[in-house]
């Protein structure tokens, strides 16, 4: 038996209190003094720096290079794309001040009103804008193209109710920026990007996701067209983990980005933008983990295997120890990343639980019986189980298992959301059943006013338009109108 | 001969014109339409990439983890500490707004008055407020400490003058911020850190630095101690590398961070800070590169090695990449980074140019004759010497020769700095010098009035107490007065 964590809520009781408890226990961030932003604590930090690592050579695989792009827009630029502005200017941080001063009626400093600003800058939401300023000035001809430029950055958007990782004032997250000779190009690479992304949640996360284009309401402010990958949390809400916009020639002409082709005429850019950010690490949270803490996949977990050695005295102590130190050897040419927590300040049911909490996907115990029989208590984290296996082989036991895990819980996730995806034809049904959660696979006659209608009655969206699957056409359910094929309707985070 | 490009002003004619023309031609960065704050362009921003990639693993070497604080901090978190509020409350960003609005009398949008903040927030000019103020819950027992931890961000300064890399409003960097239970090892960490630097300079920048203590006057704001590395550029300018701030007891008094010792005793935490920014990137060009542009270590270079085949039609182009790609694979098996330029758009002189003035190390070109010969014309960017050398062990030829190349440019830098370098002991005689540059070793009374002084009358500063070197006791240049050692004083970045 695992030993049962005290005072984690459990996912049944309540699921949103569950996560946000998970979160602060298992050390992964936490609220900060300012209103909406939080503090990524190591742990998860570590966490997003594999994600960062991966996601990166997937990217610069495709010739994608990194670059960096002021933190502040000036005003004017957010305004030239006329979507755009209503999409992102309206909840900003601005600057308006670049000097503070002894304050002259106290102690203290204030704003100087002397140093204003003439045009006031806004921390950037999202960096089209800046960017395609920018590229005004490098692309002056079909040789210039394309451009393939990714950017890892922080972000703001001023939420008014912000969840850590799920919605906060600032985040971290990279955004790609491609410019492109013809609008097929642009295409091509809107797709690939979103399959980067669905690959590196499959692989990577463990976490099944549906990809799709989103309706036009749920579109990026200022694109022709919205790809996006869809998960499913354990509570059956949906999670938009990653989108790859296609810009079309909206920004080139915004920002008058012409380049000559190649019979010499100018022509307006392509554009496509795309970005994951932090928002993936609620997802991961909330795809896996149970009541017990985090379930790390194992290619994202910062420490894959926990030893722990169990003692009375330090003779023993240095028994294990000289049993363990050849076994991390073995492990880490293997590349697998181990912690050997000898330390004598906690009992080894306080560690238990504490990287069960952290979800570290395999733990070994190892006493003095174990070393006599040459065998290790080990157990993996996403099942619980425990098993002795012995010590010759240990290595490739593990890096076997590391594999298992890895395909198990993504097995489970898939499970889950398969039988949590349901066929509906009928309004009413839907309305019964949408408070329960799931994915809810429905003919829709493509219109706003019927998205908005359901929206306004049920709280649920439409996630996607699925690329893969039933084309079947239909009518709506709500309008018995033509449909030209089912779409995912789900509540969101 | 190398083939001279055109338009590069020479460092001899003009040295700030020649680095500013020299950062932009080289497709470092560009001046963004934000005031003060530049666009890292992709061959800039890998150079970055490769210095954070290694001090990365420096720091985490050490046991330093990464986390990440928020961008904005409340406007009374810096008034906390009393010396730091003087130092970076004056010339900031300051958020006074969270919203912007339809302007009502025409287009576009204005900052909406109904949405100010109740606090003005500050874009950080460097963590140590909001990150003690966050250490405050984190820290009760001496259990909790160490805390050694890095942050990889983005900050900002109002700085009035800027210039790329050197001195720029926002630029990126890491800080690191650690706290301990002793004075002791909090010094043993600050000094630790500044070995790192010096040898990530050292090592990796092949930039001979000086390491030393800051005078009080220099002295980061609220630091009882700042350590420095101090480099010579080539037109004898110092620029500070990077500093590491002993902050005693400051930071916990001023955010009320204590600790129960191990007799349960409650102690103020003792604290350091360390950091470097993309101002190396400032010092890497400055100290190597030349005439012809920029000359790379081979350790930061983003391509070591390109291959330029010079052919007349597509059959001799095929025999050639047939023999290229074999040395190319060799290579990147050494974990040599190489780029094959095939490119027809472009005449190979054009590219002989452009890779030098980008500072590719080695660079070998392929033509019909060296195949028939089993040779390879070579070139190493740093003294720009050519010689034929046999295909035959070519990849093994590259790799010394690289390593050449990184002890080669080390020590030309080293020489410049020592041939540069004086031991003064008459005022008159240093105000006479030091229009001419260079480091000057000169007795100092250790007071604050004198240096302020020698920097009204020359603007020259002492740039540090060297650790190293001859201690010997002397008597103070400008007034007589005892000296403890002498200090290095020299104009700087």
């Amino acid at each position: 038996m695992a030993i049962e964590l005290k005072g984690l809520t459990k996912r049944s009781e309540n699921y949103s209190q569950w996560y946000n408890e998970l979160v602060v226990k298992a050390d992964l961030a936490e609220q900060s003094a300012v209103r909406g932003c939080m503090v990524i604590k190591p742990y998860g930090y570590a966490i997003w720096e594999k994600m960062q690592q991966t996601l990166d050579s997937m990217f610069k695989e495709t010739g994608v290079q990194n670059a960096y792009f002021p933190l502040l827009i000036p005003k004017s630029y957010l305004c030239r794309e006329a979507e755009h502005v209503e999409g992102f200017a309206k909840e900003c941080a601005v600057v308006t001040h670049y000097r503070l001063k002894n304050d002259p009626n106290g102690t203290g400093v204030v704003v100087d009103p002397d140093a204003r600003l003439e045009e006031e800058l806004i921390i950037r939401p999202t960096s089209e804008t800046i960017i395609w300023g920018t590229y005004k000035n490098w692309i002056h001809s079909w040789r210039d193209l394309p451009i393939l430029i990714n950017q890892w950055a922080n972000v703001m958007r001023w939420e008014m109710r912000t969840r850590m990782f799920l919605r906060t004032a600032e985040f971290l997250w990279q955004e790609g920026h491609c410019a492109h000779a013809t609008a097929e190009e642009s295409q091509a690479r809107t797709v690939e990007m979103i399959n980067i992304y669905a690959r590196f949640a499959q692989d990577y996360m463990a976490m099944p996701v549906i990809q799709g284009v989103k309706s036009a309401n749920e579109r990026f402010a200022g694109a022709l067209n919205t790809y996006t990958i869809e998960a499913m949390m354990q509570d059956g809400k949906a999670l938009q983990a990653g989108t790859s916009h296609n810009l079309g020639q909206n920004f080139a002409k915004a920002f008058d980005v012409t380049f000559a082709n190649k019979e010499n005429k100018p022509e307006y850019v392509w554009a496509n933008s795309w970005g994951v950010s932090t928002r993936l690490m609620g997802a991961l949270i909330m795809t896996h983990s149970d009541d017990n803490g985090l379930v790390l996949p194992p290619r994202l977990a910062p420490i894959q295997v926990v030893i722990i050695p169990i003692y009375k005295n330090k003779e023993q102590l240095d028994k294990i120890t000289a049993t363990v130190l050849p076994i991390m050897d073995e492990l880490k040419k293997a590349g697998v990343s181990v912690k050997y927590d000898d330390a004598d300040n906690k009992r080894p049911g306080f560690k238990f639980a504490d990287y069960e909490l952290k979800g570290v996907p395999v733990r070994l115990v190892l006493g003095e019986r174990d070393i006599e029989n040459d065998t290790v208590e080990l157990m993996r984290r996403d099942t619980l189980e425990k098993e002795n296996v012995p010590l010759e082989g240990i290595a490739q036991h593990i890096e076997q298992l590391l594999e298992d895990i890895q395909a198990n819980i993504y097995k489970k996730a898939l499970d889950m959301r398969q039988s949590r995806t349901y066929v509906c034809d009928s309004y009413e049904d839907f309305k019964a059943r949408i408070d329960g959660g799931g994915f809810f696979l429905c003919h829709w006659d493509g219109t706003t006013e019927t998205e908005e209608l359901i929206k306004a009655e049920t709280k649920a969206t439409i996630r996607c338009i699925p690329l893969e699957g039933d084309k079947t056409p239909g009518v709506c359910m709500v309008t018995g109108k033509p449909s030209a094929q089912r779409v995912i309707i789900a509540r969101n985070y």
